[in-house]
């Protein structure tokens, strides 16, 4: 159970929602697993359209996942009709994206009014055994519902 | 011109050749546009399928173009046999990914033996004016040739 | 000169105000040597007791001095009677702090309403040559006139 | 109990002493309560003279605290005779640093040959209550034996 106690009642239905509006997401194959107060998980296999050099899952797209968890986890936490943006992520890379399916678990660390602190895990399954690959921390922003109208506002910290 | 000197005296051609290996730089529409020893631009054009739920470039993805931009600049100051992988990066991002073309540059700040910190801007080009939009400050790290051949080793900080 | 325009034209004064108010900064013997909208110069001498094991200076005040340094070049832009909080910083530190004296340099990357994006480097000068020693890449939040009284909520991300 | 296994039977010793060499740790009032394998707690009591203007303890002290804590975590993990330095860490600051004590937490992530990925929470106790104020990730290098003797290498990743 999660610690945290939603403001918007409707928080999953807004969750899945705005996932979905992401087309990226589909791009990339990164689908969610799991949404509570707070925490959210996504998944996405493994790709060789999607590797680096080495056949690994480039940093750039285990970073993706890391944040649209940590995004979608601080969402569920804000008011019906705020809009969110993504301020600030450090992503540590600790091994290498080797696997067939991959994890990003991502929790709420402080929620506030107006920004909202994340951390994330990514999760490699290969063989049967899963390993931590990489960490992210992150600053999420609420925009408040009169600003959402404006689009132009999304992702510029103002 | 840069105020690096290259060790590998074929750091252009070995640069141009790791990124062609990656094939997520194909898949996201990602090129190539300027290498000198220690400096990197590449490019990308907009692509719908490639967006948050604003219609602006996924934050992921622009983490992807800067990333790749740092790895480059990194490369193109090791020693030949050298391989490379990302430590960790930040990304802020500052205005929304919103244009009809993005470029990532990035400038090594400090090159070293074992690591390398770079520094890498995201523009976007819309309406004919060029925006900020992100900015990256990552570690990049050198394997030395011996290691290379373990790619088990790649992206792995050990 | 400056990229900027202040908002306040009283930005000097209440700069050296709001720092000469930071206790920390005098007992780490850390001054201001330039204040430009959006740009800001500390400086410090070297002191034996702000060291680390191998007799440089700490990272944590290195850190320090480059948080100030930021702190202080954002709240040059921001509205007269707004309150200024660190949000978060990363810093990379490049090589060890050796030296006399060391300089604190930051710039506003991004000025927003709410949210400023700075820059900062640290130098350390050593025999008459200046060696960068540690970036700074940091998001400083305006808390606006208002909710300035309330000190409860200083550096209360909300 | 820990997750780790030292690789150093004295590494308890050798936490110790090299905290003890870190004059700033003196100067701060910044001490050991908890050395384990990889996981180490530092205390520091309120000290007027090391607040910013709201009276609070600067991001900069609570950021050397965390840091040194991670560092410490790290080297407990590293071989006799290994030096270490801090490559970078990102602090996010999540409430005022408003107590009578600060606890520093910090547990290694990733332990690695040459690079150490660390994780610190900073705590402020304040009228019998705890508050998570500030959170740190960050990567740790080792210097191999035969290199720390070069004293002039420490903190320069190289």
């Amino acid at each position: 159970m999660s610690r945290f106690q939603p403001k918007n009642p409707d928080y999953r239905a807004i969750a899945f929602h705005t996932f979905e509006q992401q087309r990226a997401m589909k791009t990339l194959g990164i689908s969610i697993t799991r949404v509570e107060p707070g925490e959210v998980d996504l998944a996405m296999d493994y790709r060789s359209d999607l590797t680096q050099q080495h056949g690994f899952i480039h940093a750039g797209i285990i970073t993706a996942g890391l944040d649209n968890a940590c995004g979608i986890a601080a969402f569920t936490l804000m008011p019906a009709g705020a809009g969110i943006l993504t301020v600030e992520f450090k992503t540590n890379l600790l091994a290498p994206a080797r696997g067939e399916r991959f994890a990003f678990r991502a929790t709420v660390v402080k929620p506030g009014r107006t920004l909202t602190v994340c951390e994330a895990r990514a999760y490699a399954a290969h063989d049967g055994a899963e390993t931590l690959i990489a960490t992210m921390s992150g600053t999420l922003m609420a925009l408040a519902p009169r600003e959402d109208a404006a689009t132009d506002r999304a992702h510029m910290p103002a």
